[in-house]
């Protein structure tokens, strides 16, 4: 299958690597064509892996991965452009984070709108599903580096856009049932407002290499 | 040992219910006297439950706990009173739970602050723990409800406090290895922000008892 990564952080990076070796195609995209790091990227991937704009990467892939961060999100999208993003999948894994000049994190939006909602207001007609946002990127892809059962969340208007997030989910390693649908794309703004709670607990544990199991009775 | 539990609530009276079970003395605190509510927790409490109003349970509390909602906690505890506040481990539970007329919730505060860290500066000579808001109330008291490890957290300025709070929790039947530490009062932000996830999850899975467990490697 044909991918767009959007974003070449190491979220980005991370899910073109693996989808590379899941055999999938892949276009690692960046604002502008030279980028350093999606060139780098794309020489050491083969020939499955490509780099380019975030139009180029949104024309190519049938599916597109948000990894940009939450507050530049909707300006790459809209340089991707929405009549490429339209009908597609696209799976956003952003969080809006605000660093301030004294350390302080918080979220922008928060509370009353989240970047999962915004993408899908701005672009009706792609199929918006937020996941993957709740952990660190070496997890995302293989959910086996902790041990027993753990569990990411999907959010989204479109069940057909979350049977499928959940299907490539699957293919990262996570069993259908560790996939917890929180609802519609407003279960986004719940999804990015763990991120404090989130880096309390990377404090907490020197580590980000954690996740949370839902316990649950019987 | 004396408790002050303040709010008439499910959360207030299953914690005075479990004081009074462990053999501690409870006041449970209302806004009036008369509190039919508070007036039939302690008539059925036995010797050790009384009610009053919240300068009432303040005064008679070594331990004062928090169980009223967020959004009126400091006025609760303005009418309590700081002087009967002063040098007491004071428990926060509360969630600033805003309910729109479109059954919207929404936290106030949230992001920038958080009720705990609101109460703590209101009230500086109070060793304020934000703790317990994270699940719902049978399961505060009674963990032992959801199968294998699953945790709670806390956060104060107060190395002390924590210590009383862990302990007291222990009373509760939560090992010391299962309260994560999320540093100062300011991690109270990340715990009520915790609260639309929650939300999320119980419409999920058409219940409130579950609970978070955190996994990590090896």
């Amino acid at each position: 299958m044909r991918f767009a990564v959007i974003g070449t952080g190491t979220v980005g990076r991370t899910l073109a690597d693996k989808l590379v070796a899941l055999g999938h195609e892949v276009t690692l995209g960046s604002r502008n064509k030279d980028n350093e790091t999606a060139v780098a990227w794309a020489e050491q991937a083969g020939p499955n892996g490509r780099h380019g704009t975030f139009a180029d990467a949104a024309g190519f892939g049938e599916v597109v991965l948000n990894a940009t961060g939450g507050t530049v999100a909707l300006e790459a999208l809209r340089a991707a452009g929405a009549e490429r993003l339209a009908g597609k999948l696209l799976v956003d894994i952003s969080n809006p984070l605000v660093f301030s000049a004294e350390g302080e994190v918080t979220l922008d939006p928060v509370n009353t709108d989240s970047v999962g909602e915004r993408i899908q207001r701005e672009f009706p007609e792609a199929r918006v599903v937020k996941a993957l946002n709740t952990l660190t990127a070496p997890l995302m892809v293989d959910p086996g580096r902790l041990p027993g059962e753990h569990n990411v969340f999907v959010a989204g208007n479109d069940a057909g856009a979350k049977a499928e997030t959940v299907a490539l989910l699957g293919e990262f390693g996570w069993p259908a049932e560790s996939v917890v649908d929180l609802g519609d794309i407003a279960g986004a703004r719940a999804m990015e407002m763990m991120m404090p709670f989130w880096l309390r607990l990377m404090r907490a544990y020197g580590t980000a290499e954690f996740n949370y199991s839902i316990s649950r009775a019987g």
